[in-house]
């Protein structure tokens, strides 16, 4: 039916990389294993799943219970091993981008399936992509990502419109949604590696005394 | 189907209020473009969102795109022209408690036409009502009017349980949706402009030692 | 259908006292009636009503309303006679024990009744169990039991896991029920009688520097 069913294999990845990181962004404030393995499976599940309840989707990971199991022992065995991650966040920062940009498209391309307008399919991408560290980030007292300067949520809202445009012309087929996916890595990807922020312009930082 | 569709236009008037008066409200904390109208919509659309996920109809502005567009954009128009707003600000709370009482009314109106109980319509028509805000703090890590003696859900709570009660009466037809609006809209009125608080006996502030 | 129907009453003491736990726990920072009677409902109904809109079944509290009028008026109860709990916040801390005993068993027979899979059978009786409380937290502020080392959440896993393992085997069949209620209830009421706390293997509080 979705075109990215192909990705099955890379969508399992994202999900247990999202489920590493969530678990990881909240460890440095005292949990347990139980707390850790829920975030760290709200912030894998959490996206798609108010996706699919606002849309009236059967819910992915009732489908498909595969995304719960690799959710749960992924979250288990970072909150277990976080020690051995200190060295390798930068990778998991990488691949956090790279879960992101899947995610992302494959729920615009999701909900392009389903009939839904343009406006509808970005915005439950960028809700699929970000929803999940939301709800972590309000369950464990942190800051949200929306309140911060980070280059987090922009790319992936360009690159939904990307996707959006280029199924919409004559031009493209297969290739969108790599070139999609890609977009969105490639800028993230920049902004972690320089240690971009958002341009004061865009920001109300300095805008209020 | 429901009485008050000829409210369209001050549905999206409501609409916009609420996008604006919602970035507003978390203006002074830095946030990005992004991240204020991801704000704004969600303080917009979010507690009709959740009202259709729980009685599950299909949610509001899928079905009619024109909400998320309104959102967005006089999100986007509130983040750009904020200055602007801080000579009107009392202007908009007025109209905050305006849109406050049309979705309130509106909200109890369509599920009581849904055939649902009369007390699932006033539980509906606050959560309308109220729902949107209270995601917009929980996401900005701000307190929630819950947690405040302003008075901003009593008015809705006694104006929905006014409109039940007016609609199961002989008496009213047409006019109960105008009184019931305007019951809400005059009590928060006033308490804006004279600075009313919940009354001590209504509170625990002074119960606890 | 599902063979909890005659534990009605129980449910709905295990709703009024989730209500009034639910006011009780907010009730020293500052809050209006209907700012406790909204927490408490949220406290008591929260849970099955994410559940409900997960697994897209009717929300228990639309098809009987009961359970909406039970909390609202446990909730109203508890805010204006919260000085009369003080004595016995002991005692309420037993029968929130046994609530989320119950509320855990009966949602995972729920959804096995539905046909779903084990694994999520578990995670929604979990989620049922402490769903509304952790609702309740993020509206009112606080932080969440998953950020603790309460031993809450955990003993309700086991319970759920439990309950799951007995209906598959050919021995049980009445009674698993009530030994899976039994089991949780007795581990949280061991640690709430010896303040047991986790056990600093499963947590990360001594493993961070």
């Amino acid at each position: 039916m979705s075109r990215v069913q192909t990705l099955y294999e890379l969508q399992m990845i994202g999900t247990a990389v999202f489920a590493v990181t969530g678990v990881l962004a909240v460890n440095r404030r005292g949990l347990d294993a139980l707390g850790g393995t829920v975030l760290g499976t709200v912030t894998a599940l959490g996206g798609g799943t108010i996706r699919d309840a606002i849309i009236r989707a059967p819910v992915f990971w009732l489908v498909d219970t595969n995304y719960l199991l690799v959710a749960v022992v992924a979250s288990l065995v970072a909150f277990f091993t976080s020690r051995l991650f200190k060295t390798t966040y930068t990778l998991l920062l990488y691949l956090d981008a790279l879960g992101a940009a899947m995610f992302a498209i494959q729920a615009t391309d999701k909900v392009l399936a389903l009939q839904f307008a343009p406006a509808i399919a970005v915005a439950m991408g960028v809700l699929t992509s970000i929803g999940g560290g939301l709800l972590r980030d309000v369950l464990a007292g942190r800051q949200t990502l929306l309140m911060s300067r980070e280059i987090y949520a922009t790319p992936i809202l360009l690159g939904c419109l990307l996707y959006v445009a280029l199924r919409n012309s004559p031009l493209a087929s297969a290739p969108d949604l790599i070139i999609s996916i890609a977009f969105i890595f490639c800028i993230r990807a920049a902004a972690i590696h320089w240690h971009i922020q958002m341009p004061g312009w865009l920001t109300n930082r300095h805008d209020q005394p």
